[in-house]
């Protein structure tokens, strides 16, 4: 993809995401307020569905080659990254937007012939936008971001969910442990995309978890990867962004270090 | 203490508070900000202390029989809560103020004669500040909050740091899994003092942690109570605002289902 084209994708998305925010936005105002607090499991499903059939009709408008991969399976059949394809959450952290209003995410990646080329993740509330265009560097809002350096782990704060320490059918929590023990501690905001953007941007050092689907991570593996981190599954194979996997994101000392913990049989073999 | 010196004293502390918080902002700002990368642990330790001697100094100027308990322990040796006590964390989530330079607070609660008067919970970045004066209901900012409602745990988000789920010294940790397992979710935001705010504002239906100081919980623990809901140890008895102690905070009926879990031999007895 050219850079010029490149470019007026990058803003034309960015725009999108700064509308579909803004909706999310006047959904908590006054009236609807009072509706979500009783019926707060419907308005988040019409929420989540009218985000990203949002997207979709700009998109297919706009870009009608383009591919589309959401959470609410309003998109394409994607079978591989050929061509344009965007992976969409409208809302990331769902749980958190019904009890919360607060701590949840748009999550917009894009991929072209298989190549990360642009992320927006947008905490909605707190009018914070982690975004890149590849090649140009991660971006909070206007700042543009250093890229993340190494640490180890005796100096690191740890993105994890409690789920995982505590007997679990996805992996043997023990393995987990020593993130707890020997990490500064462990932090859990109930959404990954703003987990993997603070790794992105340095709040939290590294971020484990077992079970995302691909648009829970796509835009963040692409943030991830720009700020100079590294992005695997916790067995620290490479991630196939099209699939359910665990995700293991961390500076890139850190991963390794973690990774010689977490799957020993593994770690010589970097990812 | 009669009503128009409460109302005096409330409007000087928030005051105050507020004042505090500026001198936190500044320091994120530029020049300072650039020590703080390669000096984190530094400026932390004298920013608390800087917060902390503010408010003595201003409380000493003012109120020069007033008591004060402080994390850094400039105040005064308190030995019980005659008189008027103020118990003041000048920046709790030190470890979020050096990774993130988000997610602290400061907090400071009031005492007189034994009762709780005065609550404040600043979280400086984010402006929000959740406080109250006794009687009076909760507020978050401008904005006065409803009551707590009960909930059931199946319905819940729990404040709930890995450390306790995992071998500890303080519990049997097998005792929280049912947290885990029987909840919506658990989150971990690495300040006592936010997370008891988000209990008492309804973002979180109840917070369980093992190892609290005063000055960690006493603002937090007066507006829980405010707010409607209950506040214990995880055994359901009664805090001693002054020593260190584990801390439950929930909605009424959901702290009757978990002490029913969490410490069975007790949750007949009510707290």
């Amino acid at each position: 993809m050219e850079s010029a084209k490149l470019t007026e994708l990058y803003e034309t998305a960015k725009s999108w995401v700064f509308e579909a925010g803004e909706v999310i936005k006047r959904s908590f105002s006054d009236e609807l307020n009072i509706t979500y607090k009783s019926h707060a499991a419907d308005l988040v499903t019409d929420m989540d569905k009218g985000i990203e059939q949002f997207f979709i009709d700009k998109i297919k408008n706009k870009y009608p080659d383009h591919e589309i991969l959401g959470e609410e399976g309003y998109g394409d059949k994607v079978k591989n990254l050929d061509g344009t394809v965007w992976i969409i959450d409208p809302i990331d952290g769902t749980t958190n937007f019904v009890h919360q209003q607060l701590n949840f995410a748009i999550s917009v990646g894009v991929f072209h012939d298989g190549e990360e080329k642009l992320a927006f993740i947008y905490d909605v509330v707190r009018n914070e936008l982690f975004h890149c265009k590849a090649g140009e560097g991660l971006y909070l809002n206007e700042e543009k971001l250093p890229r993340l350096e190494d640490t180890t782990l005796d100096k690191s704060v740890i993105g994890l969910n409690a789920t995982w320490i505590t007997p679990n059918p996805k992996i043997d929590h023990q393995l987990l442990l020593p993130l707890v023990r020997k990490s500064r501690g462990t932090r859990s905001y109930g959404t990954a995309a703003i987990e993997l953007a603070y790794v992105a941007c340095g709040r939290l050092d590294a971020y484990v978890t077992l079970r995302l689907s691909p648009w829970d991570f796509a835009a963040g593996y692409i943030l991830i990867k720009e700020a100079g981190g590294i992005i695997s599954d916790v067995n620290g194979n490479a991630v196939n962004v099209l699939d359910k996997t665990s995700i293991f994101a961390a500076k890139p000392s850190l991963h390794q270090e973690i990774l010689g913990l977490i799957s020993p049989g593994t770690s010589a073999n970097g990812q």
